[in-house]
């Protein structure tokens, strides 16, 4: 018996797999893992994480899972005195919601010690103009992930990747994060690989 | 001139008034400000932080204001087996919103350097059994807050209070709190005398 083996690699779903964080944490997991790709719009299944069924119905069409990521999810980004209930309802129900009714769906679907991986973002302990809705959401997705941590059953496993701005998307995001040291989206995606591959859980993974 | 006139207290608003904490926050605040006392059913106005038009009526009632302070927000304990998106919203929609609606609509009724004083909570950085909506909305508290702080025009300021468990509360949550060292709620109301009498903002004035 060889310690790998083609026919018995982990299934890892990917959601989000289109986007620049997404694809690179593809390539990364490819490697060793056989990747289900998921976005709204492209890949081998659709899920749109405003859609509660569209995740479960992806999910019962995918089957069993050993580990579940997530690269996706949006905030708006305006000055506060901009701000409205409405714009950070978008925040919440997006980046914040969808990826806790990815865990609350997906859970049902990973193999003993199977694992769930988020993403949040520096925002939650750095701040700047324009970035309330951030912060907010990636505060609420850093506690909610250790809480969560502790009370999952079957030795499931959940972590956080709060990355710095990805230096792939500086061209959008440079005017709301001068000064910042961007990371190429491939540092993150190793960030995922460890959670992924590691044991450990409810823990944020920075990587700043 | 003498350093305080009775004419001229500064003006606070107690959103929760009615309540355990908000009984005590008006009892330390009152000894040297005008306190309007705001809570769903009693007090000098009526406010339900998840009825927006509630609070816009009540501070159009008030006027002019120094600080709003807020001591109220429910959070639903469930196990994370039987949390479902409904719940979480619940919490989000409470707590969360309630709480960042207060913020959008009083800004403009406080004078220049006036303040605002949010109640967060423990666990958004100590995780329990049934927690993960009280960790989700107390951590989005934290980030927010501090987010909210160098976008607040006029010298406004926004501080978090965060305290352990109550004393007077453990007869409802001991259950959920074993090991825990209960705080009483007079020392969470000095917290809110800091925040509103003191000069710091974008500050979690943890209450362990």
């Amino acid at each position: 018996m060889t310690p790998t083996s083609a026919t018995s690699l982990p299934r890892v779903l990917v959601v989000g797999a289109g986007g620049t964080l997404g694809r690179a944490v593809v390539a990364e997991l490819a490697q060793r893992h056989d990747v289900i790709a998921a976005s709204r719009t492209e890949g081998d299944v659709r899920i749109d994480l405003t859609d509660p069924a569209s995740i479960r119905a992806a999910l019962e069409k995918i089957g069993r899972l050993d580990a579940i990521v997530c690269t996706a999810g949006k905030v708006p980004f305006k000055p506060l005195a901009d701000m409205t209930a409405e714009l950070y309802a978008s925040g919440l129900d997006d980046k914040l919601m969808g990826q806790v009714n990815l865990v609350l769906a997906g859970r049902g679907h990973l193999a003993d010690g199977g694992s769930i991986t988020l993403i949040g973002g520096i925002l939650a302990e750095r701040f700047i103009r324009s970035g309330t809705s951030a912060s907010m959401v990636n505060g609420a997705l850093e506690s909610f992930v250790k809480a969560a941590a502790i009370e999952l059953p079957r030795g499931l496993r959940i972590n956080l990747v709060s990355p710095n701005v990805f230096a792939e998307s500086m061209p959008d995001y440079a005017p709301f994060f001068r000064g910042f040291e961007p990371v190429p989206v491939a540092r993150a995606a190793l960030a995922y690989g460890r959670s992924v591959e590691g044991a450990e859980t409810g823990q944020v993974y920075r990587v700043f």
